[in-house]
Formats: structure tokens, C-alpha cells, sequence
């Protein structure tokens, strides 16, 4: 697949488009998303034109949002139509949520005023809800069916939906009132009634409930679809395994970039442009570049010290890193720990004895080895030695505690535990270990 | 629910345990898995033994591997060989691997022959690798059924298998021909044939692929389920959606963890005992500490230009930290983009350009910034000021550079990028940010 994707590209560069025609057939929609991703911006449009027509949906909506900006924006009316129309009701959603207003509208045009509205709804859920990821495209029985009946109704309508695995069974109002496997169907006498068999026990989501908390209920139960209601119990339509795969990535890709500092952002990296990226990167550098003054005004406020005995200034660095690396350790066990709902404020006080615990351990170890390392390897006095080798075992267990405490706390008041990760950690027990540096090295040195 | 599971959990502290029995009736899996986690190690197992039968094999599964090695160490055959024989093959195969050797084979004495070899098989799948994950219960279909004689095998067979939703045509000798879904099944008529509906264009996997990749597939394809072949092309198992779901999120965690100096581990952070977290912990943290002697043997060096201007020594700790902070952004966004299959080593020319224009971006915002941050709140000299900022600007380009590059020159030499990751590149920028600094002030300050 490889060589053929190579073949069509240079196909492409020749401008030999009716070729290419021909031998995109048979080509999988993951491998022509691919090479749209390896075209220039300007050649993009030209390339998604040549695709088959029965594979132009899948490819659009696989697509990222900056390449279906500049599609949507060339492409003319009846196109879009053509290619909306194919589009599963989610995924159209998802597209319309990329695009600008005024694409929007262009898109709108072209609907029934009843989809129009149905649209309208769904583009009003919170982003990253669970009315956000749902689709309507489910199949619902009612439960005086019987297993003919019902199995005859999917048969009827069961290929435009996008998944028939589970039925819904509601009421006239809506209400969901039971699921019902298709396995179960399948493997049941014709005339037994859907209610019969139907499990009424079910475990469901809200409309306005985070994606997050779905992605946890699908990993917990092993569920491959579940059904959204709105507030009165009414079936407002359903969230599926592959959407929640989505949700999964992108919420740790998220946390990746939040704990190092960047405004988060799902573009996909090669396609992000170095204006985006530096916007997203500046912000966070700045602050932090501003709050390191405060380490700056410590070491100013010590100047005495440093005049004394200039050595001291040689260890600053690894103290610095090892407090930092020490509270990264903790902070990322819990952010993890918390974005995949194993860790909880409650837990505050498990934590923080367990990370004094490991704290004093490592720090144990760290300061055995530090010590013989200067006295070795270093011209350093005994008394620069020991200020070293204290200031690093405080350090080192001070990082554990600030490291697993702020992103409890944040995750307490509802701010994201992620923001507290390393780089704010560093700024405090930077601090922290600079001020203990000085006022023992104060004390020890007789300054 | 949870005032239901804090009942319970006092009805154990007051050892009213015929009354658990009854109250865990109508409790799903997720809650007592939660609650065993709740308990010390040593109640573990008395509360195991109160579980339902018929939920006991479910909740033994989604145990941490400590908890159940607790639970085979205590109970008795006899109840092993229950729950065993209650697990599906995959999980079985999981459960095993996490216990030692003298549990695994007291409980393969409670299996029969075929089985025991057919475990010892899967046993032998590398960590990590698609045979690893795969499961054995699917259904397969030859060619020359009819749809009616398709559905009614289902119906024979179906209770037992994990999915039924896609159905394996397989030759008399297990080659693998073709899929048909149970959707295209109960949608066509009785006396077609499954080799008329099939889809033979398929994609699958061999059984030594890693995990990951397989990932990346189900989500580039949206499948719910994959084949698994041998070197002959048979069909040896499928992997499901739900065990990819686990795949992602484990390699996500282990991401998390390398990325912050650790040696990664999947067991819920408050099951894991505190020696394991810091011998998790301790190896980087030496491992760091020792490599930052660099920087202080870089001061030592320059130790004529500190006690000519000791306040260039204000300034190391914001041009460390910035230069960290920098680095860390650009090796986040490789190693995520890597894991996520959207950044390869062949796209090294593209990324440099891309970071060297971030880099030159933000690195003019911030000396800008710092340049005035030091003239108005601090008592440096200009040619101070211009030294700090001069360094800042090349520190944070810099950064940006190796910061992208070390994932991608690790994953081209197939190590893990994560472990190229902040701590790694702090050292380096540090190393670079100081010589430049002190070389830079040496000039300026005409020492």
C-alpha cells in the first residue's frame, strides 16, 4: 500500500489526475486521509476532488478541521450537499462544530427546516458532553414486539444506522424503558415479546454529563454503546465505543499538553500551523518566566551569602532539578490517577502519606549518594557538603507533598488538576529549596 | 449507589456478613470492584468470598494484579477452578499473566490437557503484542453456508462467544477468507450466501504486532473487532474494542510516567505499596541528579566571572527553568504525536523547520518581556541585562530544536521518545543555557 500511495502522489505531481482517478479505487479511506495530509494546503482541494464519490464522506470527516475549512470554503453548494447527505448525523455534527459561522449557514442552506433544527439543538450541547458525541442513528423497539417483529423492523431500517448492536426500546413518549441485544434477538424463539427479554436495569448518561465521566462508565462496564437521556428519561440518542475512543485520546492528549505548559489543542501537529503553535505556547512561558523572578529576588535577598562563598552557587542547578524532577514524579501519578478516576480528593490523606512515605525514602538514598559525591568529587567543605546534602533530603520530600497535593486541590475546586503540573511545582519548590539553601548555609558556615 | 456501597462497607466493620451477601445481590461489578479496593489487603478476601457466584469471575478480572494474587494465594481449588472456568479465554490469559508461576501452574492442574497447551501458547505471545490480547471465542463460518444456516449456528453457539457481531469465514484448514457482519446477516435473505455477502478485502493483523499499532488501526478504521493471523495466514483470534480501549489508556499512563522519570507501571496508584513508588522513582532521580554535576562543574569553571558579578547569579534560576519549560513544550507535542502515529522520523526536516520558527517567535516575545521585566525592577547593568536576555533568546530557540529532535532520533533508533523526554532535555539546555551565559558575560562585561 505504501509503494501504490507513493505512485498516486507522484501521479499527482504530473498532473496526470484522470490516473489518479483510476487508481484511488481501492484505495481505504485511512490511506487517501493520509495522503491529503502529505499535500500542500493549495493541493488539497484539487486531490479530495478526484477521490470516488462513495468515499468522499468518510474521507471529509477524517479529516482536520483546518483542511475542512479550506475545502467547505472551495468546494461549491451542490457539493457540500452531496457529501453532507452521506454523513452519519454525529459525524456531521462534528464537522459543522470546526467550521466558521458563516460555513455554517452555507451548510444549513441546504437542509430541511426539521434537520435544521435537530442541528441546532445538537450544536448547543456543551462541548465535550455527552449530547456533544452522541448520534441519533440508533434503532428503538417498542416492548409488545415480538423477536420477528423486531427483527423484521431492523431489517427494514437497520442499514442506515450507524449501530444495530444494541435496540433501545421507549415508550410513545420516549422514555427508554429497556435495551435489548441483537445477540439476544437473534438467539431467541421468534414469538417471544421484546419486554420479555428486554434488561430494564440500565446504566445511562445525561445529556450535559462530561464525555470524561462516559469514557470512565464505558471503560468500567465494557459497554460498546450507551444510551443519553434528557431530563425526563426521554431516549435523546446514543454514544458509541468508537466516538469514545476519540474522547480518550484526546482528553490525555489534553493532559500532556497542559502539563507541559501549552494551551491544549486536538489539531494534529503537522498540520498545526507555527503561528498556532507559538500562541499556544507563549502564554504559560511568559508566566512562568515572570514567576522564576521570584527565585531571582531570593537569591538577590542572599547576595551576602553567595559573596561569602561563591561554591554554594555550583549546586544550584541540581538542586533545582532534582526538586523538580522529585515533585513531577508525584504530580503526574495523580493527575493520571485522577483523569482515569482511580485517585479522588477523598483520598487526600492515603496520598499524602504515601508520598511522605516515598518521599523520605528516595530522598534517603539521594542524599547517601549526594554526600559521597561531593565529598569525592568535589573541593567543597564539609559544611558547604552538609548544607547541600540537608537542603536536597527537605527538598526532595517538600517536592513529594506539593507535587501530589496541588492537583487534589485543584481537582477539589473544580480547576483542572492537570494546569498544576510540573512547571508550577518547579516555580514553588524552587522557592522553597533556594530560601532553605541560604539560611542553612547561613547558619552552618557561621555567615 | 453510594450510599448503598457505604452500607455495606459498615455492615463489614460490623461483620454482619449473611447481610452483605444479601445486599450485594443487585450490585454490578464496577461498585464491588471499587469496594474491594476500599478494604486493607487482609479483608480482601473474606469480602471476595461474599460476592454472588455468578458475579465472581467478573469481578475478579477487573482486579489490580496485587489484590489477586492475594485473593489465588488464599482461597481454596476447588473455588479457583470455579472462577477460572467462568472467564473468558483473553481474560483468563490476562489473570495469568499477572500471577507467579507456582499460582499459574496450580491452576493449570485444574485444566484439561487441550486447554492447558492452548494456554501455554498464548502465554508464550510476547508482553505487548496483538496474540497477546487476542481472544479465541468468535464465530467462524464457512463459505458455503446459507444466511439461514449462518444465523442458525449463531444461535447454537452464540451465548458463549465474547462478539458475534462480526463472524469469521474460515477454510476447512483455518485460513482466514472473509468477514460478514451479524448486521448483513439479519438483513439479507435466508438463502444467500455467506460467501456472496462476505467482504474479502480485509484488514488484520499478525499475531506478533505490538499492541499500539494494532491501536492505531481500530481507531484509523473505526473497526469493533480485528482478525488475528498466524505466518500462514489462519486465523488464530480476534481483538475486541474493549481490550483496545485498555491498550490505549495503558500506553497513555506508561507515556505519562516515562515522560516524568519514572518506570512505568499499571497498577492503580493507591494499590501500589510505597517501596515499589520509589523504586519506580529512584533510578532517574540518581540517574538526573548525577548528570546535573555537569552544570555545577560549567560554574566551577566560571567561577572568576560569578565573583566579578555575582548578580548573574539572580538570573540562573528563570534562564533554567525557562529553557526546561521551553523544551519540554516541543518534546510533548513529538512524543504525543508520535504515540498517535501523526509524527514520523521522516518528517525530522519539517518539524526542525517548524520549531526553529516557534522558537524564533517566542524566544523574540520573551526577551522582549524580560529585557524591560529587568531594566525596571532590577539593579542590573545594561550589558547585564543584554547578556541574561541574549541568553534567553538562544536558550529557548535551542531548546525548542533539541526538544523535538531527541524523540524523533530515539524513535528512529527504536527506543521509547518518552524517556527523551523533559528531564532529558533539561540537562542538555541547562548545560548549553549556563556556557553561553558565562561566555557571553565574560565578552560583554570585559572579564
Amino acid at each position: 500500500m505504501e509503494d501504490k500511495m507513493k505512485e498516486i502522489l507522484e501521479l499527482f505531481e504530473a498532473k496526470r489526475y484522470k490516473a489518479i482517478r483510476e487508481a484511488l479505487y481501492g484505495v481505504d479511506v485511512p490511506h487517501m486521509v493520509d495522503m491529503i495530509g502529505e499535500l500542500k494546503d493549495q493541493d488539497r482541494v484539487l486531490f479530495f476532488r478526484l477521490i470516488p464519490k462513495d468515499s468522499a464522506a468518510a474521507v471529509f470527516t477524517e479529516l482536520s478541521g483546518e483542511t475542512q475549512r479550506i475545502i467547505v470554503s472551495a468546494i461549491s453548494d451542490p457539493e457540500i450537499h452531496a457529501i453532507m447527505n452521506e454523513l452519519y448525523f454525529d459525524d456531521k455534527i462534528d464537522v459543522l462544530e470546526e467550521l466558521p459561522a458563516n460555513m455554517v449557514s452555507k451548510i444549513l442552506k441546504n437542509t430541511t427546516k426539521a434537520e435544521r433544527q435537530l442541528i441546532n439543538q445538537f450544536l448547543n450541547y456543551p462541548e465535550d458532553s455527552a449530547g456533544s458525541i452522541m448520534t441519533i442513528e440508533y434503532v428503538s423497539l417498542s416492548r409488545d414486539m415480538s423477536v420477528a417483529e423486531a427483527l423484521e423492523h431492523i431489517k427494514e431500517i437497520g442499514l442506515t444506522r450507524e449501530t444495530i448492536y444494541t435496540c433501545y426500546v421507549i415508550s410513545p413518549t420516549k422514555v427508554l424503558e429497556g435495551i435489548v441485544s441483537l445477540r439476544d434477538l437473534v438467539t431467541q424463539e421468534p414469538d417471544v415479546l421484546v419486554e420479555d427479554i428486554m434488561e430494564e436495569d440500565i446504566v445511562f448518561v445525561s445529556t450535559w454529563d462530561d464525555q470524561e465521566e462516559v469514557a470512565h462508565i464505558f471503560r468500567d462496564y465494557g459497554f460498546m454503546a450507551m444510551p443519553v437521556v434528557d431530563g425526563e428519561h426521554r431516549l435523546t440518542g446514543i454514544v458509541t465505543i468508537d466516538d469514545i475512543i476519540d474522547v480518550i485520546e484526546e482528553e490525555s492528549t489534553e493532559d500532556f499538553q497542559k502539563m507541559a505548559a501549552m494551551t491544549p489543542s486536538d489539531e494534529p501537529y503537522l498540520e498545526t500551523s507555527i503561528w498556532t503553535l507559538a500562541k499556544n505556547r507563549i502564554t504559560w512561558l511568559i508566566i512562568l518566566m515572570l514567576t522564576a523572578m521570584i527565585t531571582g529576588f531570593i537569591i538577590t535577598g542572599f547576595n551576602d551569602v553567595l559573596q561569602a562563598s561563591v561554591i554554594l552557587v555550583s549546586f544550584i542547578p541540581m538542586l533545582m532539578d532534582t526538586g523538580g524532577n522529585a515533585g513531577n514524579q508525584a504530580s503526574t501519578m495523580i493527575i493520571r490517577g485522577i483523569a482515569l478516576g482511580e485517585v479522588d480528593y477523598k483520598d487526600i490523606a492515603k496520598v499524602l502519606a504515601k508520598e511522605f512515605g516515598v518521599g523520605i525514602i528516595v530522598a534517603f538514598i539521594m542524599a547517601f549518594v549526594n554526600f559521597f559525591r561531593i565529598l569525592f568529587m568535589t573541593p567543597a567543605s564539609l559544611a558547604v557538603n552538609v548544607t547541600v546534602t540537608f537542603t536536597l533530603f527537605i527538598t526532595v520530600v517538600f517536592a513529594k507533598l506539593v507535587g501530589c497535593a496541588l492537583p487534589l486541590f485543584a481537582h477539589r475546586v473544580k480547576l483542572d488538576p492537570a494546569i498544576m503540573a510540573s512547571p508550577m511545582i518547579t516555580t514553588i519548590v524552587d522557592a522553597l529549596a533556594l530560601t532553605l539553601y541560604f539560611v542553612t548555609a547561613k547558619i552552618l558556615l557561621g555567615l
